[in-house]
């Protein structure tokens, strides 16, 4: 348990990181920050004081003394899903707490953060960094999770939803092309100095066959395609939960495209927009991913495969993985950064422990591994991602149902 | 269609409502007026909006030569079960709006009352006084549930719920005695000058055999020694469907009652409060008043039972019903006046229309007529009903398992 | 409690009750008779089962010295609603139950009958017979049951549905008249010496408005008419709660309709007919009836109007209501009796209690009161209930979705 | 496409196959045999309906010139789930089709067995041999289902249920022997010259890390240690959708097992019996599985391991899993083999398709491709598996929370 960054570096990243929380949520209302259309998705309200919560229990409560709670009943409010951590309101009614406000939790924030400051001028600890580096990433997964819970909390209201007016760039791009991967084993799984999660830790090995993934991903040109066409609702290409999941749901397009006269839309952190041939296709399922693949004799390619190529150096396909856009929260204000990709990318890989894979006990061994059942694992990152939360070995991990995950995919085949 | 109302005292009780249905959320956060705990409820900003929409729809599309609505995305949203005005985001989830603000709606009120303030001013109008006497009495229904549900969406939350810091006093008293009225064929129905609704209009006809009613309503101490006895847990009290709503529900108690370490509180609009037994009991439905009423070897009363009542003159019991406290809504500021009872009461009549009731076509039409069905009438009038809102042909009516209502009951018995 | 039926009429009567329930079975499979489609129906099995188990139950057990059930455990598997009966097999998986078979159930039926004989014939009580004829009352109603569910379960089935190939004969009648009744208090409920209900027990008196009845049931043509014209799918014409019902079990015609190629059919206890125009719409919900009444500015008739107008006598109503058919029963082979009418007909009255009715404690007082709430009331009879079990005061109630019942109705309006 | 199996041995193998279905179900009554507790399982009379519409449907309409279905009705009640297929009966409402009655299906079956046994003498086609062999092989999936299906549906009842009165011999034996296996890089899949299905086709490679199986099954002995401990009740132990799967369904032990004044009983194939401590624990899900091996800070082994352990010759392991008892089938009258193991046993591999693995179009396509999702594999057979129904490679799949199949679990660990 190392987190190998200069206490520097993590006072600096704790304020960065903290900022942009609230950053987020500061041009909307707070009805809107109180937002929660469906049970998959949490108000920014909760966000807020979830991330902040986490500093509270796991750090503060551990490293100070007779530590008094700021609320006690916040913690029956801000608990995720922590068994060890007491009981909670049930995710789906998180919308029926109007109280703490939207302004409680920001001044909530401010007190959690000025503690925390204190103790890591005070204590030199290298658990304590751990401890902190640990909730500084987990509130960047749910910066991610803000982002996409806002985009879909706005879609359902009557007004024309909107973000931010700026726009960042996906790559536009065709290809046809297909990258060459050859037989043998190989090493998986995180071993360098940085952070990681216990799910990605060790390396162990893996025989891959040799493969070949496409340069592209599949644009809303391709998917358009293959909507009009007879295939779509050919059940021959869905997978048999798939096929009942788009019948029960009447699913006929990605979430987010809109059907007008005759002419497809695609509404978008800045409203809505045409559908745009060249941008890779997002917000779709594993399912819809798996059923094109399919239709295309090809399939979708395993974690195992993409992480490879990402561990290839010098391949054509690093390049075009690499190659992208500002991020979201890019936007915001911070420096620019490659991201790894447009999209996360579904993969054919149940996600299942690694070798040696060992969770832990108590709280902290709720993060992963208690979620190893009937998900699908995605890599990559997407441009809601904060972009210095991604590496090669990141396992983001979703039911296959799910869409509103900034999700695509690729192709795959063997050779 | 008369509406039998000076313009002046019209105007007057135009300024008054209107501002009363603020001031009733002017102490609640932003939050607070968005919450909508179940789908019995609805969010105090939609009620704001609901009812200036009725004005807008009812009246000033009406009225005005091509009128341009304030924002026809509003009809969508602020519709509420009127098939004759179009679709409406389903009731369930008017939470998930969270455009237009609380304060947007403020400024749509102001916006939509100054037209109508015009309109008032310019026309003389038999039938337009009508219909905003009918928007002003629309609204004051929905002051009575605004209250309602603010009460049920705190009660859900995890701070101690509160509204305001006044209290009102219940009567509190207990009586053995009950109150004997003779059989005859007696009048029911309006037949006075003043304003009704549809479905109390006219005098008809009943025979009622000769019955008495108890002088007082059941207290909460007496529903306490129910619920301590064997004939609270005996299936032979309960109606089939109470019987089972009890269980699948696990009640044990009335809706606001608080069991903690053997004693119990009630929640009321100033927090939580000792039980005070010789309050009435209220938020109960009608299975567990029908089912306390069996275990007496009585009934609930028929609603010409209490209406009867009501118009026999001199009587104790007239005394009795009438004889109250301030009401909810005179705290805010208003004039004190005497409301008819402390709570609406249960009757055993199912909610059907009076004989000659007819139904109007059109939007109006659906203000009464079509909810006839698997309900029971309420008579009298709560604390949370607008003084000058009640009058003893009133008819509410609410489902049998509804509790978030105001609601007791009295007994009733032949002689 | 007065049976007022010779001990030989009772004994004919019990021979005859008992012998036609197995009739009424004996040309389907034992698959046929355990079917169970949805939670309305039950299995014939049961049905034969259950009605034993309540000669064994309420009488056997009660009069024998230290009575052996034939075998405790059917008396799990065997009671329907008695809370006071203990534990019971929850009524929608009835059909999960194999053991016994339906050879074994007969067997049962023949045993419980001979210990029934056999007390009949040593002990001779006043409360004995009632208890038998309630008994026997009892199984009539089952055996319509048992005809309206074999009905409904075949329909559901891959082959052509038949019960037995005789037809009987159904008014064919349409007209336009109007039959009125003079305003006045008049008596209700059952007063004379036969066998009755609690629930229509006693003299009470009811005022009634002047009005008058439709002299024909609604027809199949009439009712077609109605689905071809708008005001079928006008919601200004329906309980709200009938056009939720509606749309979301998207009911386009009556229950057995059948529209194939441009056509409608009519499943029937023969199998699938071409539609009768002539014949009274049958097996429609009180939603629909309501509408069609609406639709045509008039009512449904009230049970009081209903009851009012059988008691008249020389009235050409009296006779078309009572100028009918063979019953299916009948067809089984017993005597040809004049039933009241074709169909049970839709009131507009809520199932409550009469005046002065008072609810028996113990397992024979859930027979009626506890179900009154959110039903309504049906007068007449239909060709599916046994002759000698119908009179004026008959009260038969169900809730208004329900179309198995084989229900029709007329209309009604004020003067 | 090769069946590899001579005429003669196919036509032996047809005649023993298709007797054994029907003698499964021959001690049952119709009522029995059309049982349907859940939607889980199916009426044997379905399953004896749907075995020979497969022979029907894929093989006679295909082989015989203008083909004439026994009854066109039967193909939309005996699909199960071939959407190539056309419309189909929901599978959770097949036991509401009582006719055809089940002595209707044993003779559907005689005439397709006769019309399949002469097409089998006229043709020699190497096509048709695969195809009946794969029929029979479905045959032989059905067959361990219909044991399955009405354990459980009888299970339900109330009469003591009982299949039939001989036992086998569970392997009864507890060891705390671990088995180890060198790591490598193996061979997985079937390329042999006998019967396989697709999704085990050919050989591909895997890496497998060193690691350790137990010798023993987990007993009931051991497993009832688990539900005493705290460890049963520690959320920590489980998958998180297992721990509320738990909760849900209020899972106290597994399905089997009954718990009566303190002691624990099994419901087996003969009736209810006392618990056996040194049995393997059966009917378990898997997420009682990975809970059991998590408190003991082992794993589930995967697919990979345990078909690499039996591949490996001359090991304890090879004895432990193959040295097994009589199975039910063969209880009836066919030859003593010897099974692969007492039970199916959980592995921690999602049912994904192996490298390679090529679907294939049209209805044969649906057989497993379009399941591979949400599952896991199961490996080795059960006492209710035909002994010639079994191989290394075969993998069984079923939903992480089924506890109707036969199923249990052995302990894997890295060394």
């Amino acid at each position: 348990m190392k987190s190998n960054i200069s206490r520097s570096n993590l006072l600096k990243k704790f304020l960065n990181t903290r900022n942009l929380s609230v950053q987020i949520t500061s041009n909307l209302s707070p009805e809107d920050n109180n937002l929660q259309v469906n049970s998959d998705v949490s108000p920014n309200k909760w966000h807020l004081g979830h991330t902040t919560w986490f500093f509270e229990t796991f750090i503060l409560e551990k490293y100070l003394d007779s530590y008094q709670y700021y609320n006690p009943k916040y913690l029956y409010y801000l608990n995720s899903y922590y068994q060890n951590k007491g009981n909670k309101v049930p995710k789906n009614i998180r919308h029926t707490i109007s109280r703490p406000s939207y302004n409680e939790i920001i001044n909530y924030r401010k007190i959690i953060d000025n503690r925390v400051l204190e103790l890591l001028t005070k204590v030199d600890s290298e658990e304590l960094n751990f401890m902190i580096n640990l909730g500084l990433n987990h509130e960047q997964q749910h910066q991610e999770l803000m982002i996409m819970d806002t985009k879909l909390n706005l879609f359902s209201g009557i007004e024309d939803s909107y973000f931010r007016k700026k726009d960042f760039d996906f790559l536009h791009k065709k290809s046809d092309a297909w990258i060459d991967f050859d037989e043998g084993v190989f090493n998986f799984g995180y071993d360098g100095d940085g952070f990681f999660y216990d799910n990605e830790k060790g390396f162990h090995k893996q025989f891959l066959h040799s493969y070949s993934i496409s340069e592209s991903l599949v644009t809303n040109g391709e998917y358009l395609e293959f909507i009009n066409s007879e295939e779509y609702n050919n059940p021959n290409n869905w997978l048999n939960d798939g096929w009942n999941w788009k019948n029960q749901n009447n699913i006929t397009k990605p979430l987010y495209w809109i059907y007008i006269d005759g002419e497809y839309f695609e509404y978008s952190i800045n409203g809505i927009e045409i559908l745009s041939l060249l941008k890779p296709v997002s917000h779709i399922s594993y399912y819809e991913a798996w059923a094109y693949a399919r239709s295309k004799s090809c399939r979708l390619p395993t974690e195992f495969e993409l992480e490879h190529a990402l561990n290839v150096p010098d391949t054509t396909f690093k390049n075009v993985f690499a190659n992208v856009s500002n991020s979201f929260l890019d936007c915001i204000g911070f420096d620019k950064l490659n991201l790894f990709g447009n999209l996360w990318e579904w993969t054919n890989s149940a996600y299942l422990p690694y070798p040696f894979y060992k969770q832990d006990g108590g709280a902290l061994g709720e993060y992963n591994g208690k979620f190893m059942n009937n998900l699908y694992v995605l890599k990559g990152g997407s441009s809601f991602t904060p972009s210095d939360h991604i590496r090669n070995t990141y396992r983001n991990f979703y039911s296959p149902e799910k869409r509103w995950v900034q999700s695509g995919f690729r192709l795959a085949k063997y050779n």
